[in-house]
C-alpha cells in the first residue's frame, strides 16, 4: 500500500509557511505501516495541481491532498479533484446547512462564498470529522482513492486520525506496523559509527528487518535509528529491544540516550540518582548550559546555578595550563553556588596560542578537579553549543566511569 | 526561470525530520525573482531519486537537490546525478585533500569512506563554499543545471547564498526583483496593528505595490512585512524606505527594529551608543537572556555578565512588593558585575499570591531602580522567553524615553 502526500499552497513554495503537515502525515502513515515514497508541494494553480495529483495517483494507491479547501477563490482543490475523477460538482445540502449553522452559533454573518465549501465532486463523500468550516473528502478513483484534508494542522490531524488512516488501513488489508527507536550517540563520527556497524548492517540486509539508518544532527549528536516492520506492536518492540542491546554492545558508552532524551536530561537524571547537585561557570558558553538545564530542572533542585562573567570568576594564574585553569574555575563555581559538582568552559588565555575553536572544559567533583582540551568546529555560535554538550558529556562519562 | 527543489532523505518522508530546507530555499528563490513551482521530498532510493530529478529537470530550468551528500552508504545523491548526466564519477583530489586536512586539524582519524565525498560526476564543479566535509556541486545538463547542496541547514545556506542563487540569477538574465522589509513590533496585538493600518492598506490595495502582510511570531513579536516588486533593487529600496517611514509614523515606538535585527541587538546597540554596560539576574529566566546577549556581544564588552541562582542573589525582604524586590535585585546584580545597568526577572515570592505567569521585571540604572509586573501567557518555557523579551523591551523604552 503506497500513499503520497500533496501539500497545496503557494505560501508553502514561497517559504512563508513551513510545510509541517506532510511530515506529520508521513509519520502517521509510517506508524500504520503504509509506505509514503513521495511528498510534493505545489502552488494554488489548477494545471499544476492536476498534473501533480495525476502523477501521484499513477504511482501510488492513495493520495492525500492537504490544503486549498477554504472558501476563497484560490481554494481550488475540490475542483481539481473533480477534474481528475472526471465528474461534475454538486452542492451538498447537509454540508451547506452545517456551514450556515456554525456561523449562526458564533453569531457571525456568513458571506456567500463560504458555501463554495459545500460544493463537492459527485461520488465523493464528506469526512465525518469537521472541526472547522472546511469539509474533508474521500474521493474514490477506480480502485484507488484521493483524500482531501484542510491545511489547518488541527483540522487536518483530526480528519487523518478519525477517517483517513483507518480507511487506508482497511483498504490495505494489512495490519503491519512500523516502529522506530533512535539511539543517540556523542563522541564518534558518522563514518566511524558506519564502520563499527558495517558487519551488523550486512547481517540485517540479508533479513531486511529491522533496518538501521544514521542521522548526523549537529549538537544533538549522531543518531542511529532502528526501524522494525512487524505484524503487531509487541513483536516490533521485542525486535527493537534486541537490536538496541546489540548496537549498545558495539557502540558502548558513546550511546547516551534514546529517542527524545537530550544530553542534559541524561546528565540531570544521573546526578539526581546519585543525589548530587551541579553548578556551572559559563564565561565561554554564555548561559547556554544554564538555560538548557533550567528548562528541565525548573525548580533548580539539581542545577543550583550558573555565573556568566569574565571578571567575577577568578580563572587562575596566567602561567598555568588551560586544563588546570578550567579545573580551578570548576572548583570555584562549585563553591560559589554550594553545589557538589562544578562545571566550566573557558577560552584559552591571551598568552596561550591555540588553534581556533580551542576550549578548556573543567570538572570538579568534591575535592577532585579535571580538565580537558577540545577543539570545536564551526562558527562561534556552534562552538558555544558544542562546548556545552562536550562539557555535559565529560560529566556523563566521569559519573559513569 | 524555473527552479525546483528536491529534498532527499527517507527521514523527511517518515517525519523524523521536518524539511525546513525547501521552505528556506523557496524564500531565497522568490527574493531573487525565480519561480519555484514544485518542491518534492523523496527517500534515499536510487530509482525514485533518479525519476524525481529527471521529472524536475524536464519541467524546470534548474533543480536544487538538497541532502544525501554525506559519507555513508545511503548517501547516493552524487551517483544519481551522474546517472542523470550520463557520466562516470571521478575522484577529485583537491576535495580529497581538503577533507583529509579537516580531520587532521581537529585531531580526528578519518575513516576511508569519508573520501566517497570526493567522488563527483565528471563535468560537475565543486561549490567554492565548503563549511562542512560535504562538497556542494554545480552539474550542467545541456542548457539546464542541477545543484547539489548538503542537508545540514547551515552548510546548505552558505552554499545557496554564496553560489547557487548568484548562479541562477546570472543564468536567468532577468532583472525583476522582489524585496521585502519587515518592521518588528512589541507591545501591540495583531488585530490592534491591523486596525491601525487599515486605512494605509486600503490605499495600497488600489496601487498594488508594495503589499503589506502581518505575521504574529511569538517571542519575536508581531512582524509587519512590506514587499515591493520592481525592475531594479534601487526602486524597490526607495519604495520600501518610503513605506517604512509611513508605518513607523503610525505604529510609533512599538516598532523596535527591522528585518533580522532582534530585540537584544537593538538594546545592545542602544547601550553601546550611550556607553553603558549591563548585567542580568536570571533566577526566573535561567540564563536565556545571557545566552542571547553573549551570542551577539561575544567579547562581553557591553553585557558584563549574569547570575542564575535562587540562593546567591539576595531577593530582599519578604514583606516588600514584588516590583520593589525586582528593582532591588537589579541594583544588586549591577553592583556584583560592576555594570551601569542591572536587569532582573524574578517570580513572585511564596507569600505573594499571584495568577500563573506573573513575573516581576527589575531595572536599575545608576542609582535609579524601577519595577514592573507582567502576566505572561503560555507554558513555563514560553513564559521564560516572554520574560526575557519584556525585560529587554522595558530597558529599550526606558533608554528611549
Amino acid at each position: 500500500m503506497r500513499c503520497e502526500v500533496v501539500a497545496i499552497g503557494t505560501e508553502l513554495l514561497l517559504g512563508t509557511v513551513v510545510d509541517t503537515n506532510s511530515s506529520w502525515i508521513g509519520e502517521q502513515l509510517a506508524l500504520a505501516g503504509i509506505d509514503s515514497l513521495y511528498q510534493v508541494k505545489v502552488g494554488d494553480n489548477f494545471g499544476r495541481m492536476e498534473a501533480t495529483i495525476r502523477a501521484a495517483l499513477e504511482r501510488s494507491d492513495a493520495v492525500i491532498c492537504c490544503g486549498g479547501l477554504g472558501p476563497t477563490q484560490d481554494d481550488i482543490t475540490r475542483d481539481v479533484i473533480a477534474k481528475v475523477m472526471g465528474v461534475e460538482m454538486r452542492r451538498d445540502e447537509t454540508i451547506a446547512a452545517e456551514i450556515r449553522r456554525r456561523f449562526e452559533v458564533r453569531g457571525r454573518t456568513m458571506s456567500a462564498n463560504n458555501l463554495r465549501q459545500a460544493d463537492i465532486p459527485i461520488g465523493a463523500s464528506p469526512i465525518a470529522q469537521m472541526p472547522g468550516t472546511a469539509p474533508g473528502l474521500v474521493c474514490p478513483v477506480g480502485n484507488k482513492v484521493i483524500y482531501a484534508v484542510p491545511g489547518v494542522p488541527r483540522e487536518m490531524k483530526e480528519m487523518m486520525l478519525g477517517t483517513v488512516v483507518p480507511d487506508l488501513s482497511r483498504r490495505s488489508g494489512q495490519s503491519s506496523v512500523i516502529r522506530s527507536r533512535t539511539l543517540r550517540t556523542w563522541g564518534l563520527s558518522e563514518s566511524g559509527i558506519d564502520e563499527m556497524l558495517t558487519e551488523r548492517m550486512a547481517e540485517l540486509d540479508k533479513v531486511g528487518n529491522p533496518t538501521i539508518a544514521f542521522n548526523a544532527s549537529g549538537i544533538e549528536g549522531i543518531k542511529v535509528r532502528v526501524t522494525a516492520k512487524c505484524d503487531d506492536v509487541e513483536t516490533a518492540t521485542r525486535i527493537l529491544d534486541a537490536e538496541e542491546a546489540k548496537i549498545r554492545a558495539i557502540l558502548t558508552d558513546a550511546v547516551f540516550s534514546i529517542d527524545d532524551q537530550s544530553m542534559e536530561l541524561t546528565v540531570l537524571n544521573m546526578l539526581q540518582k546519585r543525589g548530587l547537585t551541579v553548578a556551572a561557570a559559563e564565561p565561554y558558553s554564555g548561559g547556554i548550559l544554564a538555560s538548557r538545564m533550567t528548562a528541565i530542572d525548573t525548580e533548580m533542585a539539581t542545577f543550583k546555578g550558573a555565573t556568566v562573567s569574565h571578571d567575577v570568576l577568578a580563572t587562575g594564574a596566567g602561567g598555568v595550563a588551560g586544563e588546570v585553569r578550567a579545573g580551578n574555575v570548576a572548583a570555584s563555581i562549585r563553591e560559589l553556588h554550594k553545589a557538589d559538582v562544578g562545571l566550566a568552559a573557558i577560552a584559552p588565555g591571551a598568552s596561550d596560542a591555540q588553534p581556533p575553536g580551542t576550549v578548556y572544559l573543567g570538572l570538579a567533583i568534591g575535592a577532585n578537579k579535571h580538565g580537558e582540551r577540545v577543539v570545536l568546529p564551526g562558527n562561534r555560535a556552534m562552538m558555544r553549543e558544542y562546548a556545552v554538550i562536550n562539557l555535559l558529556n565529560f560529566l556523563r562519562k566521569t559519573l559513569a566511569g
